[in-house]
């Protein structure tokens, strides 16, 4: 057994048995020990801000840990973006990066960098592996750091001969670092915090869907304090029977009047909410001046310890929280529109299906139409680094292959990671792509004017226009061996939507809009 | 004028006027600048890939600086891989990375990231801007850096507020720092080196185009030396007239039987050869053991000046280098091969032609059959990180735009910056890119047997393979706005080449091999 098998080994001792790979020469002898590992899922990305989005997405849906595979430090640099994005969501990744054999180190061979600096720049935990004998501990290592935390990015370098050299054995993970509990004096005072009128609940991480959500929407009935959240969440439930949870917007003056009679904010798995970006006169936070905010739970400590110890304090156990009705709208008729497509999604999206919203401009009319559909989890790019929800896609339908997977997206952040379109082709991934194709970086217009530039011109009309040449999606996806249709008015829509989510498999809808 | 302002003028001033961007809201004030400098040629490009690759190209044909436009530190991470490329072609390349406003950083906005950790990690110079009077001679002193040394990687970080606050002016850039001489008695050992049997003089950089190839053909005609460089050479001139080097090969061991009778090696622009990767039981270096290696001028040395001084010592001057014949073959016919598509390439090259080669196991094949083609410069990946070439294509094109650029590329490696396609389609650029369409990875089922795996397994196989589906690069063309051929014989082929070397403008050949 080599270096490279005994890392396998350890990864499906360690419950780590899908891997989203691009491999290269480095690499080689940890690909052909997974040939001698079926058990272990390795899939291929055309490109590797693909293969860590999908980690990403893997984890969101399933809280299980998957594996990329990357060749040296420009194959890293090419996953940076997604890994910043799953960073910010508190995924856990774990990264096998390979690297050059160590005594050919000394050498400038054309793909060796500074795979210790970038790889620094963006994970939690970075090490890079001595020899054979040393690479299934750091494997375990690995795989405990990703998971401590609710969650964290770790990345391990393996020089060739490490893989290549023969190792001793496999080693077992332990488990991950238990999260941190605030003290009871905090979460007493978060628990008269809440009582207090004007107060707010803003949760987030595990809080957000599934059975905590529940308990945290019943702290809310019972204090009476609204139940919130930032816009962008890396997963929430939503739809009928989902606990109500108000979401913050994108415009931070929209969020200044959505908080402006907060009296005072608890924190619970999430962060202190703030602008996505600074403006000139326009505030970095958007909660009223002097709001006091307590840190309750930050997202990394035991979230549902905190929701419970909260409920027991607040006798909030029996209490039923407030629930998201059905309310599903008529199928509209007539031109495309924004509001249009959020009614057709509202009615047609499918019980349980997950949806990826990368829509940038669209998001909110999208997210406000479809929040009393049928009941689905919902997520967005925490990161803000556009280009991660074809990947999060695959990476979602690869661990929830029985539901469906709705990526709504604008053309400019899908066109940063499109290669993803041809890893759900090869893998059957069941998932219905919207291109919401409006032609440009129509967010930008607006931040333009945000930062105070009144007339744009026309360098800054080309750089936000992706007319000239339009971008035709049905070929790009049809490149990529994934049908598709474009729609411009509604009757195609509906009648491409209901195609796409009909069919098993994946399917592209280009929504000129 | 705010500081964004005093950038662009500064550039200017500078002699900066392309800017190869992909802006985010961080950047609204630079772009709403460029509004004001129409000067300043701006080309956007839908992944920061695209942008980094593109100024690389730019610099290796005109020996001129361009500025990329990137947006905080995942824009950064996009451009990462072009920019080690870049990095190890010793190419001039001027970020300019968008900040969030410094009393922003504060908080943990979606996009803060490490900027700093991310940018170092592959330039030679970073500086973050502390405020709008700075900018201008912050602006400065990047140029300055990435023109010293023949070229490097410098990255201005400028916060939003360094952007939009009021500047005090513009700042002009020093010369660049004048690059190191070697000593004359170095100079002087060289040339004594040079005149002994089975001296080989490596050349890099300059050296490998234009005159000063000239001088490094007379010395090696002068002092009966060999006149060699590397395999992955930045950019070298080659067909009818152009001075003959030989270049070393990919495989390790077929440069240690090139370089068998080699006695002593000479350093001139280059640096060392050494093998791609390390592999078990194959050696690192190819030179015989213990042949002595005269490390004359790095690449980041003063090549012009050493190269005359080595030709004043060894009296070259008046002395005719070897240089290539013209020597063109039939058009083949029949099915398709790289034999034969080598032959029809070196038929139809036309004159002053550029070529990027990112072909990868076709590469060598097609770099011997256009050797003596017409003169033509030929450019390739320094760096190993494929996804250059078609990004690389897009900066020759703006650099030359009297000259046709044709790209033979990889499928797999094509993959990886389609998007640049975009851009030649939106910029009217007049590129012949060939797909050699092998449908996979093909490098790496020889780079498997290479570290010793002899029966690759069903993973493997599926880890190299792009069918399943195939990649449909017509379609994926045609996406992109880009007009597209496929070819699956000779006469096909012949047809597409005709035609996209005919047309302005870009043009893609799917070659199905």
């Amino acid at each position: 057994m080599n270096g490279a098998e005994s890392l396998v080994k350890t990864l499906l001792a360690g419950d780590v048995d899908v891997c989203f790979a691009n491999p290269g020469t480095s690499e080689m002898h940890f690909v052909a020990a997974l040939d001698l590992h079926p058990e272990m899922r390795c899939i291929l990305t055309l490109f590797e801000g693909g293969a860590t989005g999908a980690a990403d997405g893997y984890f969101r849906m399933t809280g299980r840990l998957a594996a990329t595979l990357l060749h040296l430090a420009p194959g890293f640099g090419n996953g940076y973006a997604n890994l910043h994005n799953a960073r910010k969501a508190h995924s856990a990744v774990l990264n096998i990066v390979g690297d050059h054999a160590d005594y050919h180190l000394r050498y400038d061979a054309p793909l060796k960098g500074d795979i210790a600096g970038v790889t620094r720049s963006v994970s939690h935990w970075v090490r890079s592996s001595t020899d054979a004998a040393s690479v299934a501990w750091d494997g375990a290592d690995a795989i405990r750091a990703a998971m401590s935390g609710n969650g964290r990015i770790a990345t391990l370098v393996l020089p060739a001969n490490a893989a290549w050299d023969k190792a001793k054995g496999i080693a077992s993970s332990r488990a991950p670092v238990p999260p941190q509990r605030p003290s009871k004096t905090l979460v007493a005072a978060a628990a008269a915090a809440l009582w207090r009128p004007g107060a707010a609940l803003f949760v987030g991480g595990a809080a957000l869907y599934g059975d905590l959500s529940r308990v945290a929407g019943q702290i809310a009935a019972r204090t009476g304090c609204r139940l919130m959240s930032d816009y962008f969440v890396p997963r929430i439930e939503r739809g009928a029977g989902a606990v109500d949870i108000e979401c913050l917007h994108y415009p931070v003056l929209e969020n200044a009047a959505i908080l402006k009679d907060v009296s005072e904010i608890v924190l619970l798995g999430a962060g202190r909410p703030v602008a996505f970006f600074a403006y000139p006169d326009k505030p970095s936070t958007p909660e009223p001046a002097g709001c006091p905010i307590l840190d309750l739970c930050a997202p990394d400590m035991d979230i549902a310890w905190t929701l419970k110890a909260l409920a027991d304090l607040t006798g909030a156990e029996a209490v039923e929280p407030a629930l998201l009705s059905l309310d599903l709208p008529e199928l509209p008729q007539g031109a495309m529109s924004i509001e249009n497509l959020g009614q057709a999604l509202a009615a047609l999206l499918p019980e349980d299906a997950v949806v990826v919203n990368e829509s940038v401009t669209a998001g909110q009319p999208l997210a406000d139409a479809t929040r009393h559909a049928r009941r689905h989890d919902w997520l967005n790019n925490p990161g803000g680094a556009i280009g991660e929800a074809l990947p999060l896609a695959v990476g979602a339908a690869v661990g929830c292959p029985d539901r469906k997977v709705v990526v709504l997206t604008g053309d400019g952040s899908a066109m940063y990671t499109l290669q993803a379109l041809w890893t759900m082709a090869r893998e059957e991934l069941d998932v219905t792509v919207v291109v919401l194709a409006n032609r440009g970086y129509k967010i930008l217009w607006g931040e333009l004017a945000n930062v105070g530039v009144e007339k744009p011109g026309e360098t800054a009309a080309q750089m936000f226009d992706l007319t000239d040449p339009v971008l035709d999606w049905v070929s790009l996806a049809r490149g990529h061996g994934v049908p598709a249709a474009r729609a411009v008015d509604m009757s195609q829509f509906i009648a491409a939507l209901r195609e796409g989510l009909d069919r098993p498999g994946p399917y592209l809808i280009e929504a000129v809009c």
